[in-house]
């Protein structure tokens, strides 16, 4: 039983409707929540989050087709993993009509929804995320995909899950580290996108960061409301949805260049917004009071591994982001905590510049 | 030059709409009439489509970032030869804003299209058909994909080409099986929605045979058209779409049980409507006098080889069928020639019964 019922947030419209259930307790009523256009589902998890998949099985006893753990990891993510879902998915006989659960963190999320997108040529899945980070972050507007040796999700296919189930309790037993890493996506939300979110959670942080369900959820679910407003409002991806990537720019790149896997996503995207905070400082008037009070909820969240630095490793990574186009990289700006804003005239080379002097302290 | 402008036939619309143009000389010309926002190019096509290619790649002169030969044939419509395609395309420096150009059959063009579907998450592609099947069957509406052990087509996305350049010189070095079997697909084209087109057609099989310039223009930019209009009406792939799958439910699983290669898809293309005109008449009161015309056309395109009708072998492949559900096999029928109709509630055994009894003499 749930203490109270789960706040529901729809994100998107139309066909690619996503809808997010945020609740304490959700897990055991996954039954009710999880969407399959035929009832039959097959699932996919990763062995760290085989304790938030035990609850799942039980709700969905008798109507699972597949039941495949698979690897975890960025290096994982790959079209192989990808293939091998879609080998077992087939194997075990899936239909259109079927629909695919993951459980686990972004890296799961992102691969199980691509070969949902791909296998038959789309099929419907649903996310449950078992980290900070994918609770806030992934499989919300339907990015999916899978990283190739020259980059970060370089692969992959917009295809929104059917819902999306976020349960503290699936995060119970996440490492601290990628607790915190994975919080810096769901602030992020709330800067670009909810002043007083950001300001309720600036000010029970330390009660986050000692797991409190109820300001944890109010975080979690400010989020995802941030997300999918933006989302909503921008379904094909043409401009307003580049706000979610605040501190991406140059995350993406600290990400690929420091090798993947030594930074986790959310450390280097903090390092991403601290770069962009200087930028969005000299660009789009960001008050010094804001940089300060964001920086100081990174630094609590922190701290976090350092960066790459080296303007020559990092300039490979900026110039292949997917963003960049031949006006110049789609930069997303902070104005005011609250607000963002997207530049498209912020040469790599600026980017370099605020990479060599970002800071956390 | 072009004798006369060619046709311009716009399928679908927003965001996913193509525009394929119809005219004889139209290679010379297709610095005009392909597509790519940056105005750069990556060509890929098949050594069998070398004659073709020459003239493209002179009209984009200084605008192709890759010219990559890939291997054709069924066998090779596979996720590797997509991630080979892909990888050329990422180190070659790939953005958003470019786009493919695939020449050859309907396997480089649903390869072609399902790279550019996953690269980056979509970036915009063209479709020279340099075979009869590829010109009036495949890229049209927007189905890319690659083969599994499984079964036919069983990954891929949609994802409509940004232009489709039908013109009747890039078959020229066509081999007769191929040419014979790809026209299967244009007349059932005109079966399907365009009973004048059917009968004119049929009239002038023997120029068309002959590969005459202006009968063979008419059947391939009739079929395009009754292609555009069943896709137009139908983005979202829920219902009328079907229509164009007359011949596919059975012909898929006679092409894949008699394994990948022996016969032309066109060739099972053929069977399966052989076979649908007997549940046609059964269920859908097609004319026998209609069923005659149509079984005299395919008649005069072979003789094909013969297919499997061994229920046994065929019935696997069958439920495989992206098509079906928990309500049946979604079946194509004609109810006289320029209708077709979708029944889903035949039996996959109503369809091995009409193998076995299956004819085209």
């Amino acid at each position: 039983m749930t203490a109270s019922p789960p706040e529901r947030i729809p994100i998107g419209g139309g066909p690619s409707e996503s809808t997010a259930w945020v609740g304490a307790g959700l897990l055991r009523e996954a039954g009710e929540y999880l969407a399959s256009p035929s009832g039959r589902f097959f699932l996919v998890w990763v062995p760290s989050a085989a304790a938030a998949v035990e609850p799942i099985r039980r709700a969905l006893a008798g109507r699972l087709l597949l039941d495949l753990a698979i690897e975890d990891g960025e290096s994982a993510k790959t079209l192989d993993t990808v293939a091998r879902i879609a080998d077992a998915a087939l194997a075990a006989g899936v239909r259109r009509d079927d629909a695919f659960v993951a459980v686990g963190g972004g890296v799961v999320t992102d691969m199980v929804g691509f070969a949902a997108a791909v296998l038959l040529r789309g099929v419907a899945w649903n996310a449950v995320p078992t980290t900070t980070a994918g609770m806030a972050d992934a499989a919300i507007g339907g990015k999916t995909g899978v990283n190739h040796r020259l980059g970060k999700n370089l692969l992959g296919a917009y295809h929104a899950p059917a819902a999306i189930l976020v349960d503290p309790a699936a995060a119970a037993t996440l490492p601290d580290r990628d607790y915190r890493a994975g919080l810096v996506e769901a602030y992020k939300d709330a800067w670009i996108g909810d002043a007083p979110l950001a300001a309720r959670a600036a000010r029970r942080l330390p009660q986050i960061l000692a797991r409190e369900e109820a300001p944890l959820l109010d975080l979690l679910a400010g989020s995802v409301r941030v997300k999918a407003e933006i989302v909503t409002s921008d379904p094909q991806d043409s401009g307003r949805r580049r706000l979610l990537n605040f501190g991406h720019t140059l995350g993406h790149a600290v990400e690929a260049a420091g090798e993947f896997g030594r930074l986790r996503h959310g450390e280097a995207v903090a390092w991403g917004i601290a770069a962009a905070l200087e930028i969005s400082r000299a660009r789009a008037g960001l008050p010094e009071a804001d940089a300060a009070a964001v920086r100081a909820v990174l630094a609590a969240l922190g701290p976090f591994p350092p960066p790459e630095r080296d303007g020559a490793r990092l300039a490979p990574f900026l110039a292949r982001d997917k963003k960049s186009t031949a006006r110049g990289l789609a930069s997303v700006l902070l104005a005011e905590i609250g607000r963002a804003v997207v530049d498209e005239t912020v040469p790599p080379e600026e980017w370099l510049a605020a990479a060599a002097i970002m800071s956390l302290s």
